[in-house]
Parts: C-alpha cells; sequence; structure tokens
C-alpha cells in the first residue's frame, strides 16, 4: 500500500512533518510518496535508518496557502505540492495526507479526486474522544456547509460504515445534531433530514442529540451539516484549551495550588492527552473514489505519526466496498 | 419597577424558585408578581423577612411543559402560569422571568408580548462569562433558526446597545461567527450577513470568528443564526461538564490524586465558578416591548436569586430606548 503525502502546509514546516513520516515508516508498512522538497526530504530519509527504496519523490516548493481561494488554487497552482500529489494518487497509490488547507483538500477531492459514482458530495469527516473512552464520528466537520437532507443522510449511512468497520462497533448508533431531542425540534433543514433518516434502513438512527452530549460519547455516528458541526467540534476544542489554560494560571497562583498540581500532573495530563484529538490522528475525507487525509495545520511529528498509522488502518479495511454497497 | 415571574417549570419545583425569590428580595428593591401555587408561595412569604405587601399573587397549579408545543400552548393553554404571567405583563410591570420551556417563552414573546416596532425578530441573548473576566453577548441562543442575513445585522445592534449600555463596553467589537476568520468564509447565509455587518455603521464590525474563540473573550458580541450559537453554546457546556468531570473522578482514583487536589480545591471551584453561566442569570429575549427572561431549567435557588438581580438591572437601564434609537 502506498500513501502520498504533501510535505507542505505544517505550521511547523517540512522537516517536522519528515520526523513524524520516519517515525512512522519504521512501524508501518507502508511505502511513500513525497511530494515537496526533494532535496530536504531525500536526505532526511538517507541519514535515517528506514529504507529509502520505500519512498519516492516529487520536487516543488510551491504550495497553497490558507489565504488561497480553495477551488480556483486547484486549478491554477498546478506545479504545489498537494495538486502534485493529487496528480499522482490518480495514477497510483491508496490515499493521500496533508496538513495544508483544508478548503484545497475538500477542492482537490471534487475536482481532482473525484467521488464515488453514487455520492452526491463526500464529507470531512473526524474521529473524536469521547468520554467513554471510544470515539464519536462526526459528518461533517466542514466540507459541505449549505447541505441539502439527501446529503446528510448519505453522510449518516458513510459514518455508520465506519463505525462498523474501523472501529468494529455492531449496529452504531446514529444521531442527529439539534437544538433539542424532541422530534420536530430545529430549523427547516434538520426537519428534513430527521425524516429521511428515519426512513434509512440502512443505518440504526436514534433521534437527536443536543451538542451537550457531543463529548459524553451517547452517540457512535452524529450527522451534522458542516456549518454546525465546525462550531460543535471547534467551541469543543476551544473550551478545553481555556480550562486547561486557566488551571495552568491558578497552578501556578500559590505555593500550595503548586503542590497540588505536582501530585495531580499526571492525572491531567491523562485527561488532556485522551481528548487531544490531534492525536487521534487526521479527519478522512470519505466518499471519493481514494481517501484523502487531513491533519491539523499545528500537528507536530507525534500527530503526524499517528495520522500516518490511521491512514494506513483506514486504507487497508475497504471502506469504500462497503460504502458502495450500503448507499 | 415590577417584575413578574413564572413560579413552575424550574426542575427542583416551585419551592426552590420561591428560595431564590426571597433572598433576592432582601438585596432588591424590586415589587413582584407570582404567577404560580398562590398558597406556597403567600405561605413562604409570609415566613420570611420580607415585606408581603411588595408581592402580588396569580394562582394556578397548570403550566407548560417542554414536550408541549410552544406556539400551540400558548394560544391554549390560557391558564398556565406563563400565559397567565404574560397577560398580566401586557398590562402592567417591566418584564417577565421564567425558569420553563424556552420554545414556549420565545412564542409567548411573538404571540402575547410582542415586538418593538422596528424589530423583525426578537433574539434570545446569552451572557457568556469569558477568559478575560467579563461577558461575552451571544445572539442568537435559538430563538430564531433558518434566520435571515437582516435579522443577524438586526441582532447585531441589539447585541452592541446591550454592550454598551448593559455592560459599559465602548465601542464594543461585534463578530459573525463562522467556520473560518478570513472573508468569503461560510455558508449563504454567512456570507451575505458579513456584507450587511460590514456596511452597519451602528456597530464596531471586526469580521468572522472561528467557534474556538468562543470563550477567549475575543469578542464582546458574538453574532449567529440561532441554531449555530445554540451549538457554540451547549458545545462549550457539555465539553466543560466532560472535562470536570474526568477531573472528579481522576481525583479520585488514587491517594496522592486526592491529596493534590485537596490543595488544588478552591483554585478548581473558582474556576468552574468563572464559567458557570447559570450563575450569571438569566438570558433575555431582546428585541421585544418587556423584556422577557430565562432563567436555566436546572437552576437552583442562588442562581434564580442572581436571575433576578440582572433583570432588576435590565429592566433599569432603558435598554429598549437605545435599540429603537439605533436600528
Amino acid at each position: 500500500m502506498k500513501l502520498i503525502i504533501d510535505l507542505m502546509g505544517l505550521d511547523l514546516g517540512p522537516e517536522e512533518m519528515m520526523y513524524g513520516i520516519l517515525n512512522a515508516a519504521k512501524n508501518s508498512k507502508l511505502d511513500f510518496v513525497l511530494s515537496g522538497p526533494e532535496e530536504l526530504a531525500r536526505k532526511m530519509v538517507s541519514e535515517s535508518d528506514v529504507d529509502i527504496n520505500r519512498f519516492e519523490f516529487i520536487d516543488t516548493n510551491e504550495y497553497i496557502t490558507n489565504e488561497d481561494d480553495p477551488a480556483r488554487s486547484i486549478r491554477r497552482k498546478k506545479n504545489s505540492s498537494l495538486v502534485l500529489g493529487l496528480d499522482r494518487l490518480n495514477e497510483e497509490g491508496d490515499g493521500l495526507l496533508s496538513a495544508g488547507s483544508t478548503g484545497a483538500l475538500v477542492a482537490g477531492g471534487i475536482f481532482v479526486t473525484r467521488r464515488l459514482e453514487k455520492v452526491e458530495r463526500s464529507t470531512l469527516t473526524a474521529f473524536i474522544p469521547n468520554q467513554r473512552g471510544t470515539n464519536t464520528i462526526l459528518v461533517d466537520t466542514g466540507a459541505v456547509v449549505d447541505s441539502k437532507p439527501e446529503m446528510l443522510s448519505q453522510f449518516a449511512v458513510m459514518g455508520s460504515v465506519l463505525a462498523e468497520k474501523y472501529f468494529s462497533i455492531d449496529n452504531p448508533k446514529v444521531y442527529l445534531a439539534n437544538v433539542g431531542v424532541e422530534e420536530g425540534k430545529g430549523d427547516v433543514l434538520s426537519k428534513e433530514t430527521f425524516d429521511l433518516l428515519k426512513e434509512n434502513d440502512n443505518i440504526n438512527f436514534c433521534g437527536n442529540i443536543e451538542a451537550r452530549d457531543f463529548l459524553t460519547g451517547k452517540a457512535d455516528v452524529i450527522v451534522a451539516d458542516g456549518f454546525a458541526g465546525n462550531m460543535m467540534l471547534k467551541s469543543s476544542e476551544g473550551a478545553a484549551s481555556v480550562l486547561f489554560g486557566e488551571i495552568k494560571e491558578v497552578v501556578n497562583s500559590s505555593f500550595l495550588a503548586k503542590m497540588g498540581a505536582l501530585l495531580l500532573k499526571s492525572s491531567l495530563k491523562k485527561i488532556k492527552d485522551k481528548y487531544d484529538y490531534k492525536k487521534v490522528g487526521a479527519a478522512v475525507l470519505v466518499g471519493l473514489r481514494k481517501p484523502l487525509f487531513k491533519a491539523h495545520g499545528s500537528s507536530d511529528r507525534v500527530a503526524i505519526e499517528h495520522a500516518i498509522y490511521r491512514a494506513e488502518e483506514y486504507i487497508g479495511s475497504d471502506i469504500n466496498k462497503y460504502i458502495e454497497e450500503r448507499l
């Protein structure tokens, strides 16, 4: 199996990306195509313990930034690391990983990689660590805004297949994100989607879920328009970050608090790690002919390493075949 | 000034509501009209130190539940504590507080209390304690889903007036909740709203804000469709609750952790209190001829007491006059 990796786009730069790749390569059976500054990449592989024959290189220094218009840059920046990588993926390879612009990756999926035949829109799927210690699958986290009920219904099926085949959850519980739990709540999109999900025999639809249950693990799959999903994901992320920031601050405010924190340190770190979705790896664009993996732009080498393991598992799990059967 | 209070709808029951009211009455100059079980209410006032001449009573045991259809129950449950209270508010009094069904209160605002002349829709406004130690005003938190750009533009003005007149913030920073900070991001509603806010001379519009900044205090006012606002508010609430739950759990997992927690206890409680939006009081339906205040259904007497102080401040601040001038 071969993973194509866009070396550009990580906040910490391509060198950090390379450290993550080389660490993962030691434990992974993947072959790699690296799209980015070849000299740096080749040098770092050569100096490592990893067999350079597992690597191919596409040399470029051009890349797509978060400020570029996603669709336009996919069409025009033909020599960017992402577009060269996507072109290669159309020829060979099993998936592509990038830590760059989400919008560009989504546009690349639409215009270059293209969707599975029955799929109306692909969905950026996140795996959210929850209180139960499992993962809640969120579809969609921002690939599709202004979605139609039919798209959300397809997302529900794709999320459900992922829960079954990737996380081995039997009969995964699918919920619709809404402002209240009762049937009939919400905006026009929610109401129409609720009706479609209720009729959909290919999923175990359990009703509406409120955003306050996002992290509790009540749901195996949460279906949401990309705008709402993005609000849920980033609010939770923000709240956690603010609270841990506050804890850090009070801990430094007095001697007793410092002592207390010392004793609690490992416990607090465990909690932080449990919910650190960067460590979970990457989000996946699901519904394309080949999967595209999106790592957080602020990932470090550890996050990239885990993103690669996740990609390897995903590629090996035949998800697309199951999705095509179920849609 | 006179506040009408719906005694029903609190999870803990009307007795808890009464304790909150009586505690607040000691520090407040308000008169009260209490709509609910008169015998209980009258007895508790009589047994307290508070002058019973400050109270009037509307006797009823009927009330609107969260399961009732909001609009229909406002029209049909004529003897419910809420509808009787709203009818009285149309005759006299300066505002109404309820801890019952949010939907019913919103419907009551539309059909009974009615909007200010220039206001297209009223907005359920929440005051979110933020990292800076101030409050971020969120408009809307769920009164209006499927909103139009013009409504959100009015919400921005109303939120801005509140920030100025109620929290004494000069030139409050108004942001639009969106999936990215760059202009041009988001769904159709966001893009059209962005353009309106940019042109609106009555506010200090600062651009898009991502949900991860919801609690940081970057914004004084955050404008969002009620669906998105609800997602932000409840996700943050849920994340905080899950994290504090986890901390509690690890603390009990070992002797050292217990010792640590003991030393940190007051610090952790301070953080919890800082972000406990129940303690902030009530959300307000803004844009009506008279304000309706919504306390959390799970409030205890302390939360109700603070909700009453908030209502008193609000009533005394002439917000409606300023809103009418600015719209």
